[in-house]
């Protein structure tokens, strides 16, 4: 089927992995992104081509995001509640107050209007606990066969909050920094890392469910819109740049960062916070919690000066409990090199595509 | 399958007519809309319950599409110039000036890496002919057999334009006019209706390279970006409303305007620009054009006094050559009500379901 030099979409291709960088960069990217586009009246900030959680364009911020997980349904959250914190989050770790949602669902004929609505309830809530509303919609139906089930499409946009740039200042306190937004190449030498929470949760928890494996030890979906959380750290400053550790889990996280910044990270792996259900879980299929992908957790880079302090903070909350200081940025290595329990150094690569396909 | 008092959704659902109007407002948007979602500090002004062609909060024009027409390639464009040019024309008929897209694909394990790119030419073709870029995607992958081939969601941002302002002050001059946007439910008795071309084009067009049949003439979809159009008319001045008669058709747009205003529509069948070809194929189909899909058409509503003005600047444009005044807004009837050909008088309802599935 595939030979005489035809090429085709693999799955690894939508896993958010290097295999689907590379597809998106050669085939995709180079024909979208406009030569002029960086042009001063397009008011384009952050381009399609920094490949960030958002763009943004006239001082709004803009992100989208498809669900296809499987199954609707799992424990601790559902397609509703994964479609609307999946992109609340993905504005608030730019810096931005998430403003407004769209809701575009694809529906499969003959789908139980009672799930629906069940999905409807969930998104509902979602978003009053966010503070942020669907503001437009659309739906539309396909052919029984033609969709398994149902997708949801959510866009977002977000303005820019007065603690930003209150931050920002902050910052500039300790180092300079040109940015005004929480972008993935805003890290420097010297930089803390710290962790929001365990990793891992959200795809092992999905996994297990799905193909009914009984691990011991609760395993449920960390599915969380985390801008109340984000703004908190925001107001008190230093933070240089936020990633939510989505598909290709907490190793994708730190690669961009470590990519586009141009700097390496050190971590050490005694200090990443995981469950002992998803270690163990991890231990017996053969998975890296690294790069399993994460709903509710953000990455931090702050100024050394002002780690304590919102580490701190976000402990405070119920979202942040097992916050941590997992390393730093540093000239020292090149890329990710992650200080294994036993003493030694293994180097942390993005993973190539996704070890648990269609978990968001 | 569908005893026990069980509901399930069907095609009609997702096809743009009453059975999905009445199912979104019943079981999604009342779950959707918060009560205090219409607060000032929500900065919203045209609410989800609008059901409008765009939402606008904080100044910024925002709407979603998702599109799952078949087959992906047709006469007169494809998958990727029909979600450009349909989410650009629903900002611009809102009386925005579109900025950016979204774009978020869902495709199916196995699909061409070429077919891919020939889509995303097309996209980068649309979005320079209409200035607006993509400036954030996601893409996801589905096994084999869980998405036919691919589906595209985009959504759009756009923001409020001097002409806009200037627009509505020319309505001022003849009558009183309160709305900041070109919503559907600001039409008046007096109002001119005009259309800005053939309609029934781009589904026709679809269905019949589809099915394969083989009808005389050229059958070739319109769809086309409208906002520099769109922009031209509203320069002229004098225009109290806009919308892209897409799904549904010319008659759920005329049904809209009128139930959403509340005033009766009477439109002449005889004005009404239809394609030799189209009305042929409609005649032989059993097929009503009016409730046939356009992608490349505007239907627009004007102060009386201004109407030969917009309509002569429009017809300049190669978009309008076939350009229209096709009836007014009058209270003399109720709902939307034709003269036909023959003298008689006919009730234009909003069709059920649509006639064409999967056109868009």
């Amino acid at each position: 089927m595939q030979g005489q030099g035809e090429e085709y979409i693999k799955m690894s291709h939508g896993a958010g992995g290097r295999m689907m960088q590379e597809l998106i960069s050669s085939r995709i990217l180079k024909r979208l992104s406009w030569d002029n586009v960086a042009d001063d009246n397009r008011g384009i900030e952050v381009p399609l081509d920094a490949m960030d959680d958002s763009a943004v364009v006239d001082g709004i911020v803009f992100t989208t995001d498809s669900h296809t997980v499987k199954p609707l349904f799992f424990p601790g959250g559902d397609i509703g509640s994964l479609s609307v914190a999946g992109t609340v989050n993905d504005l608030s770790v730019m810096g931005a107050s998430p403003r407004a949602l769209s809701l575009g669902m694809i529906i499969e004929n003959g789908f139980p209007v009672e799930d629906l609505e069940r999905i409807a309830r969930s998104i509902a809530e979602t978003t009053r606990a966010a503070g942020v509303p669907v503001v437009t919609g659309d739906t539309k139906v396909m052919e029984k066969g033609a969709i398994e089930k149902m997708v949801v499409n959510t866009s977002g946009i977000g303005t820019r909050p007065p603690w930003l740039d209150a931050n920002i200042e902050r910052v500039r306190q300790y180092r300079e920094f040109s940015s005004r937004w929480m972008v993935d190449s805003n890290l420097a030498e010297g930089d803390r890392i710290i962790v929001s929470g365990t990793v891992g949760d959200h795809g092992i928890a999905l996994l297990s469910f799905r193909e009914g494996y009984r691990f011991e030890g609760d395993l449920s979906s960390d599915v969380c819109p985390l801008n109340g959380f984000i703004e908190e750290a925001l107001k008190v400053g230093g933070i240089v740049s936020m990633k939510d550790p989505t598909r290709g889990g907490l190793s994708n996280t730190l690669n961009e960062f470590s990519e586009k910044s141009g700097v390496g990270i050190m971590v050490e792996e005694e200090a990443i916070p995981i469950s002992q259900s998803v270690e163990s879980a991890c231990d017996m299929l053969g998975l890296d919690p690294l790069e399993i992908g994460n709903e509710g957790k953000v990455v931090i880079a702050v100024v050394e000066e002002m780690a304590d302090e919102v580490l701190e903070v976000l402990r405070k909350r119920p979202e942040g409990r097992k916050a941590a200081i997992i390393g730093r940025a540093t000239n020292d290595v090149k890329g990710v090199v992650m200080e294994t329990l036993i003493g030694g150094k293994r180097i942390v690569e993005a993973p190539m595509g996704d070890p648990i396909p269609r978990i968001c």
